[in-house]
C-alpha cells in the first residue's frame, strides 16, 4: 500500500515464535497475565481494594445502557480494555483459543453497544458528561483511548480475520474526523497524549482508507504550530479534570512544530508514541523532513538520554526526559512503557532502513528495560525500572518515592502490564521485516520460530541471549527469483563466525566485506531454493563504560553479556552495594543458576573488593578517638577486602529477597 | 546563677576579637550587612521588587498605631527585626557607634509602642487578627519571634547595659506565661518552631527570674508528650495560615517526648534550636536524663547525618534530616541556619564539659557550612550549601531547584543573613569559656583578641586557619589563686608543639600525657601571674574519607587543611568536575592566591587526572562505528589524561565565575 520501498513489519499471523527464551514468556503473557487482566477488568479479583477496582467493563456496560451506575476509574480507563484486546489478538495469533476468542468477541459487542450513534466511543464522557466531548484534548485521553482501540482492532483483524471491531473503530475514527480537523467549524486540536496517530495509521493500512492517513498527518503536522494550544483550550473550556493548565508545553511535545523538535522533551511515553507516529507517517508519505526530525530525536534519546538498560525518562515528576547526560541511577523513572515506546520507535525507523545501531538499541531496550517490568512469574510489574536501589532510601526519601524494590501486583493506572503483554505477543513484528520490492528479508532480532513471509518461509533456531548460536533456514517461495536475507550482527559481537552456502567467514572479516556487510547487517544472497545460515557469536562478559559526560557512571562500569545488562543484588552481594568494587583485571566466570527464581539463567561471578574502614588506625576528623568505628569522616583511606561478586541479568532483578541493587559498579 | 559547675560562655562585652581572619568578617557584618539589613527593614532598598519589600518596621508602626496600613511579609517577619537588633548588639559590643545605637533605641521604642497592654508583641496578629493569638502555635511563629526578641533583648542589655528592651521582652514573656502553660484555663501548647525556649533561658539568666526558666522547662518537657498536639490544635481552630495540618510529627519534633528522641528528625533548624535549649536547660537544672538525650542526638547528627562541611539537613522538602549515612552532595539542603544551630548546640554541650569532639565539630561547621552562607563581600547569601553543583542540573532538575550556584542578594524569608551576622558579632561566646568554680578558662576556638574573664585577662594572637600558630598570654586577676588554661588541640593536628612556662612538648607526646591532656584539650596550669602559651600546629593538606556507609562519598576523598574543607570549582578545573580524579600518591602544593576575589587565601594545587573517552578505539554498544565520540556506552575503559587540579576553601566557593563545584573527588 505504501508508495515507497519499505521494510515492512510482518503481520501477527505471519510469525510463529518458537524459542527457548521467548516462548515461555509469551506463554506467561497468554496464560497468566491476560487471564489475570481479564479478571481485573471484570472486577473479579477479590483481593483488590474497592478503590483499585478496574470497573472498566462495567463502564462499558453502563455506557451501553445495560447497567445503572457511575463511571469509575481513570479518565483513560477504556484503554485498559483496548490493550487487553490487543494482547488477546496477539495471543490468538500465537495459539487459537475459541473460548478466549468468544469472550473477546463479547467485549467487542459491548463496545458496539456503548458506541454512540455518531460513532463516538468513550465511556467516561458518555456516562459523565457527553456535552464535554473533545473539549479537553490535553488531558482527557479520548483520542488516546481511541488510538489504543484502533491498534487493538487492527491486531484483532490481523489475528482472527474478523472485522467487527475494525468497523467499530472506523466509525470512531470517522467521528474524530467529523469533529476535529482543519476545516471551518471543526475543533482545531491535537491530542495531549499522542497515540491516536499510531492507531489511525494502522487503521489506514488495515482498511486502505486514505482519510485515516490524512487525519494522522494533520494531527502530527498541526502539533506544536501553536505552543499555547492547550492553554487556550483550558481557558476556552474553563474547567479541569486533572493535569496542568497547558502551560507546560514540553510535557505534551507542543513546544515546537514536530520538525523543529531537536531534543526529546517532556513525558517520555507521549514522546515515544509521537516519534513512532512521525516515523510511520514518513514511511507512508516519503516525507524526508519528517524522517530527518525522527532521526535527530532518535539520536538525542539514544546518545544523550538513554540508560544502558534502554530505559528512558530521567525525571519522575513528569515521567520524562531531563538534562542530557544527566542519568541518575537511583532517582530514574525509566517507565516500562517508555522502553516499549522506544522499541516501537526503533521498529518504525527500521522500516525506513535496516540500521544496526537502531536495532541494537531495540534489542537492548527489549531484553532489559522492558523485560525488567515484569516479574518472572508474570504476576507483578514495575512501572519504574531503576539502575540502583538503596534500602531505606528508595521508595522513601523525597525524590525516591517512585523507586520500588518489589514489583506491585497491579496498578490502578495499569498501563505497563498490558503494554508488556501486547509487545510479547506481537514479538514477531520486531524480530522480522521484509522489503518485498527489493526482495530482502530482515532478522532484526534473534528469535526462534517460523516466518511465513511474502517471498520465503524462514525457520530460525536461536539460543539467544544465553548462547550465541543462531541457525536460519530460508526457503524461497519462487526459486527463480533472487532473495537476500539480512541478518543483524550486533555491534557487541566481535568474535564469531557466519556461515552460509558452505562458506564461513569470521565476524571480523565480515565487517570488512562491503559487499556482505552494511550498517550492522550481513546481507546473504539466497541463490538456491533453500539456504542455511549459521551465526555463531562468542558472548563474553563485557565491561561497558559510559561516556565521561555521564556523571552517574563516572569511575564505574556495567557488565553485559550479549544483549543482557547484568546487575548486582543484595541477595548475592550483601548490603551497601556501593562499597563493592570490580578489579581492573578481574576475570569472570559464567555459571548456570541452579535453584530459585533465577534457575537456569547464566550468572556472572567474579572476585571483587569491598571498601571497609581501617578500624584500628582510623583517626576521626572530630575528637581524639583513634580507631573509632562510628566516626563519619577521617583518615587514612579505606581498606579493600576481597569479596566474591555475583551479577544477575538485570531483567531478572527483584525476583528474590527484597534488597539493594545496582547496575553500575565502581571499577578500580 | 547556675547551681551546677558550668563552663560559662562569656558575655558579649567580655571579648574583643582582634584576628586577621575574623576581624575583617566582623567588620563586614558591621559595616555592610547590618546597614544593608537596616535599609531592607525600612524598605529603603529601591532595587527590591515590591513583593520582596520587607515592611518589617512598617508592620511595627502600623501595630503601634503610628501608621495606617496592612501587615505585609511572612508571618515571622518580626523576627527579622529581632535578629537585626541582636546583630546590632553584637556590633555595639565590638565597637560603640552612638548613631547606630540611637537608631536601634528608636526601633526598641517602636516595639514598646506596638506592645499591647497585656504585654503581647507580634505585629502579624496585632494588625490582622488579634482574636487568633496563640491558636496556631504550630506554624504562626509567635513564640519563635518572641524567642528571637528575647535573645536580642538580652544581647542588647549585655552590650549596652540598657534594660528598656529587656523589660519589653519580660512583659511579652509574662504574657506567654499568662496564656500558655500547665495550669487549668491556659493553652497547653508548645511552639511549632522552637526558639522561645532559648530566649526564655537567656532571659532567665539576664534577669534571674525563675518563672522564665520554669516556662522554658515546661515547653521542653511538654514537647512530644502528645504527638497529636498540632493535629488537635489545627482541628480546634479550623483554619490554616500556612504549613501542614500537624500530621507530620517529626517535622516539629513532637513525635516523642524529648528524652525519648534518639535520632535527629524533621526540620533541622527547629531541631537544632530544640536541642540547644535542651542542653541549656540541662545546664540550669542538672538534669542528666536531658543531657543524655542531647548527647544521643548530638551523636546521631554528627556521626550519621552531618556533611563534612558541618552542613546538616539532607532533605530539601522539609529542610531537614533524612536517612542516616545518606548524604547526597548534590540535592543536599544544609541550610546556613542549620549549621549555625549546630554551633549553638555544640556551644551548650561545651558548657557541660569541654570535649574536643564537640568543639571540633563546632569549628568545622563555623569555618565551612556557616561561612559559605555569606559572599566574601557580605552582599549576598546562600540558604543552601551544596557539596556539588552541576551546571544545567543544579537549580533546574527536579529535586535540585533549591541548589543555587550563586548567592542571591537577599531573601524574602531572610533568616540566614542576619543569623550569620549575629553569630559573627558574638564570636567570642564560641571561642572562649570559663568555669569560675573550677577556675578553668577554655579556648574552644583559635581567635585572636582579648578576653576579660572573671579570673584572668587572656590575650591571643592567632594565625588560624591559614597557619597553625597561636600565642596565648594569660594574666591572672588574683596571682595567688590557681588557674588552668584549657586549649583545644584539634583532632586533625597530629604534628606540632605546645610550649608553656619554658617547656615544649610535641603534640604526639602531649596526647599521651594524661595529666595534661583530656578529651581534646591541653590543660595548662598557670602558676605564675602571667603565663605565655605557644601552640604551633602543622597544617598539612589532608585527604579525608567518609565512612564506607556514605554512598555519596564511595571511592572519593575530600581535601582539608586545618579546619578548612576545600572544594574544586569549574573556574579552576574546567567543566564536568566528576571526570577529575585525584591520584593516590599525588602531592599537594599550598599556594597563596594572588588575585581576584580569593586574593590572599591559600589554595591547594595538585596533579590529577581527567577521564576521557578513548576516541579512536571506542566501540559503541549500539551500532558499528568504532571511535564514534557521540556514543553513550561502549568499550574499552576510559583513558585518563593529566590535569592540574586546584582546590579552594569551601567557604569561598561561588565568589568567581558561576559554574560547577564539588567537595568530594574521585580518588584513584
Amino acid at each position: 500500500m505504501s508508495a515507497f520501498s519499505r521494510n515492512h513489519e510482518p503481520k501477527l499471523s505471519q510469525i510463529q515464535i518458537d524459542d527457548p527464551f521467548w516462548t515461555p514468556r509469551q506463554t506467561l503473557a497468554r496464560e497468566v497475565v491476560i487471564p489475570y487482566q481479564e479478571k481485573v477488568l471484570n472486577d473479579e479479583i477479590d483481593s483488590l481494594p474497592e478503590s483499585e477496582m478496574s470497573h472498566a467493563i462495567r463502564n462499558f456496560r453502563i455506557a451501553a445502557g445495560l447497567e445503572e451506575g457511575e463511571f469509575h476509574g481513570m479518565v483513560f480507563q477504556d484503554s485498559d480494555v483496548a490493550k487487553w484486546l490487543e494482547g488477546v489478538a496477539g495471543s490468538l495469533a500465537i495459539s487459537r483459543d475459541p473460548a478466549l476468542e468468544e469472550r473477546a468477541d463479547r467485549v467487542i459487542e459491548l463496545l458496539a453497544l456503548a458506541q454512540q450513534p455518531d460513532g463516538y466511543l468513550n465511556t467516561y464522557f458518555t456516562i459523565k458528561c457527553p456535552e464535554r466531548r473533545f473539549t479537553d484534548l490535553q488531558e482527557c485521553h479520548e483520542l488516546y483511548c481511541a488510538g489504543h482501540m484502533m491498534e487493538a482492532a487492527c491486531a484483532y483483524y490481523e489475528a482472527t480475520g474478523k472485522d467487527r471491531f475494525l468497523k467499530i473503530m472506523m466509525r470512531m475514527a470517522d467521528c474524530i474526523i467529523d469533529n476535529i480537523g482543519p476545516e471551518e467549524g471543526k475543533i482545531h486540536g491535537v491530542p495531549g497524549h499522542e497515540e491516536v496517530e499510531i492507531g489511525l495509521l494502522r487503521l489506514y493500512r488495515a482498511t486502505g482508507e486514505k482519510r485515516y492517513l490524512d487525519q494522522a498527518a494533520w494531527f502530527i503536522n498541526e502539533r506544536g504550530k501553536d505552543p499555547d494550544i492547550f492553554e487556550k483550550e483550558a481557558k476556552r473550556r474553563g474547567w479541569y479534570l486533572w493535569g496542568n493548565g497547558g502551560g507546560d508545553r514540553t510535557y505534551t511535545q507542543v513546544h515546537a512544530p514536530v520538525r523543529m523538535q531537536k531534543k526529546a522533551r517532556g513525558h517520555s511515553v507521549r514522546a515515544m508514541y509521537l516519534y513512532t507516529a512521525m516515523a510511520d507517517l514518513a514511511l507512508e508519505t516519503g516525507d524526508d523532513t519528517l524522517l530527518k526530525a525522527c532521526r535527530t530525536l532518535w539520536d538525542n534519546v539514544t546518545k544523550a538520554q538513554m540508560y544502558i538498560t534502554g530505559g528512558i525518562g530521567q525525571i519522575a515528576r513528569w515521567e520524562g526526559f531531563g538534562t542530557e547526560y544527566e542519568l541518575p541511577s537511583d532517582t530514574v523513572y525509566a517507565e516500562t512503557c517508555a522502553s516499549i515506546g522506544l522499541v516501537f520507535f526503533a521498529r518504525k525507523l527500521l522500516e525506513h532502513s535496516a540500521d544496526g545501531s537502531v536495532a541494537d538499541v531495540m534489542e537492548q531496550a527489549l531484553f532489559n528495560g522492558v523485560l525488567s517490568g515484569m516479574q518472572l512469574d508474570g504476576k507483578s510489574f514495575f512501572y519504574v525500572n531503576p539502575l540502583e536501589v538503596i534500602p531505606g532510601v528508595s521508595g522513601v526519601f523525597p525524590g525516591y518515592e517512585h523507586v520500588l524494590s518489589k514489583r506491585p501486583r497491579w496498578y490502578a493506572c495499569a498501563c505497563c502490564p498490558p503494554n508488556v503483554v501486547r509487545l510479547l505477543t506481537s514479538l514477531g513484528r520486531y524480530a522480522y521485516g521484509e522489503n518485498p520490492e527489493e526482495r530482502v528479508i530482515f532478522a532484526h532480532l534473534f528469535a526462534g520460530g517460523r516466518a511465513d513471509l511474502e517471498n520465503a518461509i524462514v525457520t530460525v533456531e536461536s539460543s539467544w541471549p544465553w548462547k550465541g548460536d543462531v541457525k536460519v533456514h530460508v526457503r524461497k517461495k519462487d526459486p527463480d527469483k533472487n532473495l537476500t536475507f539480512a541478518l543483524r550482527i550486533p555491534a557487541y559481537v566481535t568474535e564469531g563466525t557466519l556461515s552460509a552456502a558452505g562458506e564461513t567467514c569470521s565476524i571480523e572479516a565480515l565487517r570488512g566485506r562491503k559487499d556482505l556487510f552494511r550498517d550492522g547487517y550481513a546481507y546473504i544472497s539466497c541463490n538456491e531454493e533453500e539456504t542455511d545460515i549459521l551465526f555463531r557469536a562468542e558472548l563474553p562478559v563485557r565491561r561497558i563504560y559510559a561516556s565521561p559526560k555521564v556523571r552517574a557512571a563516572a569511575g564505574k562500569c556495567a557488565l553485559k553479556r550479549g544483549p543482557l545488562v547484568y546487575c548486582f543484588e543484595q541477595a548475592d552481594n550483601g548490603e551497601r552495594l556501593w562499597e563493592t568494587v570490580l578489579e581492573k583485571n578481574a576475570s569472570f566466570t559464567v555459571k548456570t543458576c541452579e535453584k530459585g527464581a533465577l534457575k537456569g539463567m547464566l550468572l556472572i561471578e567474579t572476585n571483587g573488593l569491598r571498601q571497609a574502614k581501617p578500624d584500628s588506625s582510623f583517626i576521626p576528623e572530630c575528637g581524639d578517638d583513634p580507631g573509632y568505628a562510628g566516626a563519619l569522616y577521617g583518615t587514612p583511606a579505606p581498606v579493600y577486602v576481597p569479596q566474591k561478586l555475583t551479577a544477575v541479568p538485570y531483567f531478572a532483578w527483584g525476583n528474590r529477597k527484597e534488597g539493594g541493587m545496582q547496575v553500575w559498579i565502581r571499577n578500580a
